[in-house]
Order: structure tokens, then sequence, then C-alpha cells
């Protein structure tokens, strides 16, 4: 097996949550990840950590999703339209992963563990995003609290679509969710 | 060493904080805070799961302050004018501990398994305000976002307050907080 193997990482990512799902999370191991996956232990470990990072992917990917499209709207957006240019580039990017995210939300649901590191995808994506803000020139302040709520209004609408049997427009329910708070705010 | 210790916990709280900050998180174990709190170590595993356990209380008594103010706003009260109660309330709370906030702070910043753990703190809150606000007649969905609005508020209020030298009204910052984030939805 040479070191360079295209779509190692994401057979190994499907290869773990196929296992995670017949055999239970507790009882897969790494070693049988990568055999699924067709890979050795050795390749599993150049791209993952431990079995649970299977799960939650490349941190640095997955914010820049969100930073690329703050950084990116027109310089006189106010923070929560920049905000809202993110939602949409997140929903985006979810498009067609609709099958796998309910899926995995299926194994983090079931385990407190894995919801704690979810917890912590969460609050680096809200420190991702108010470090965009930031340089783009919104106060540190109100940067940090525009993305919170864009965070809050993301992981809201990403519960409502990941529950939903067929999938939906992501984008479209997290600025309706941003909306929403927007008017409870009022 | 009889069932009923008077202020054991509190002891226990105190001594573990006062190792962690001298000999090191890592380097203290639970014999040791039992010893320092002039306790058996059977009396600290009636009280607390483990040691990082010592950092997070009693996660019911810590929601309870939030939830009961929640339930005793007026009828009428908006959700955020409940939240806006919790926030009081919280701060009244909080009145006299910055001392120990500040050093306890101190511990959870320097280790991410604490953080983690802090962050779960913050969801078991924002779940425990919901269910509170559901239970005045709060729809669920608004409910979460404004139990969220309420955390965030809190959360971000409560980093500025252990910052300070000195301690001031974590309330009035946390009510603060709050009108920021009501006009930055604006």
């Amino acid at each position: 097996m040479g070191r360079w193997e295209p779509g190692a990482r994401s057979r190994l990512a499907q290869a773990a949550l196929e296992l995670f799902i017949e055999r239970g999370y507790e009882a897969t191991t790494v070693a049988d990840i990568a055999a699924r996956a067709g890979v050795t232990e050795r390749t599993f470990f150049r791209h993952y950590a431990d079995k649970r990072e299977v799960l939650f992917g490349d941190p640095g990917e997955y914010n820049a999703v969100f930073t690329d499209a703050v950084a990116a709207a027109p310089a006189d957006a106010s923070p929560l339209d920049a905000a809202t240019a993110a939602l949409r580039a997140a929903g985006e990017w979810f498009e067609g992963r609709h099958p796998y995210a309910r899926r995995r939300a299926a194994v983090i649901d079931a385990h407190a563990a894995l919801q704690e590191r979810e917890q912590i995808k969460r609050l680096h994506l809200s420190e991702a995003i108010a470090g965009a803000l930031a340089a783009r020139g919104t106060a540190p302040g109100a940067a940090a609290l525009a993305a919170e709520l864009t965070t809050v209004a993301f992981h809201q609408a990403f519960a409502c679509w990941v529950a939903a049997d067929e999938e939906s427009d992501l984008g479209d329910i997290a600025v309706g969710v941003l909306a929403e708070l927007r008017a409870l705010a009022r």
C-alpha cells in the first residue's frame, strides 16, 4: 500500500460510520475501520488521531466554509449580513450530505462523549467566525456575539434539517432561524 | 469520621482548587484533596464522581438559579424579559464569589478537557432554561432560541466579569450584553 491513496480519507470516514452503525461505536476498532476501507492502520493514523475523530473531519476545512463566506461578504455588509452569507455557504456545503449527516447524527446522539466533542466543534466554529468578523473590522465584542448568533442559528437549523426524512435546503432553514432570533430580540 | 460532615462538600471544593493551583491539576489526586479537606476518600466520592467534577459543582442547583427566576417571572413577561430576570438572579448568586471564580477560571483555561466540561455545563444550562421557558408556554423553538441568547449573554458577561481584577456586578454586565445582542439583531 503506497503513501498516496486517493480517497483513503473519505473511504475511512464512510467505513467507520458503517461499522459504528452495524456493530456499535464501542465495539468498532481502528483495525476494523482500516480493514473495511481497504487501507492499513498506519494509513488510518495518517488521517485521523483516533476513531472518534473520524466523525468530525477536518475542523479547518469545515470552519473555512463559514469564514471564507464572511471574508467574501461586501465590505459594507453588517455582521449579521455577513453571517447570513456564511449560513448560505454552509447550506451549499451540506447539499447532498443529508443521508450521511443523518446516520452520523444517530451515532453521536447515542454517546455522551461524542456529543461533548460536537459541542467543542461548535465552540471552535464560533471562535473562527468571530475571528473572521474581527478581521473585517467588527469590534471584538460585537464579533463574538454575532458569531454566537450565527452558530446558534446554524445548529438549531442543522438539528431540524437532520431530523427530517427528506433533504431540504439547510441554508433556507438557517436563514429562517436567524430571522426568528432577530424577531425574538426585538 | 461520621456520615454527616457539615461543609465537607464546600471544604472539598476549596481544597481541590488550592491544590490544583499549588501543584497543578494533573499532579493532584483525590487522596490529596480529601486529606487537605480533612475527610476520607470515601467522603470525597460521596460528593463528587472524580476530581474534575469538584470544579463543576451541582448542575441541578446551578441551573435552578436561572430556571427558578424564569419560572417566577410575571406570566405576561416575554421570553427575553424572563431571561433578563434569570441573568439578574445569576448575578446575585455569584455575588462574593469573584475570587473563587477567578482562581477556578485560571485552572480551567489551562486544560482543554476542563474547557470541554465547561462547554457541556453551558449546553445543559441552555437546555434547562429552554425547558423553563416552555413550561411557561413559550413555543419550543422560540424557547430554545431564547435560552441560547440567555446563555450566550451570560457566558460572554461571565468572561468579562472573571477577567476583571475587581468584582463588579455580573447581573449588570449580563443584562448589558443581552442589550448588545438585541441591538446587533435589529
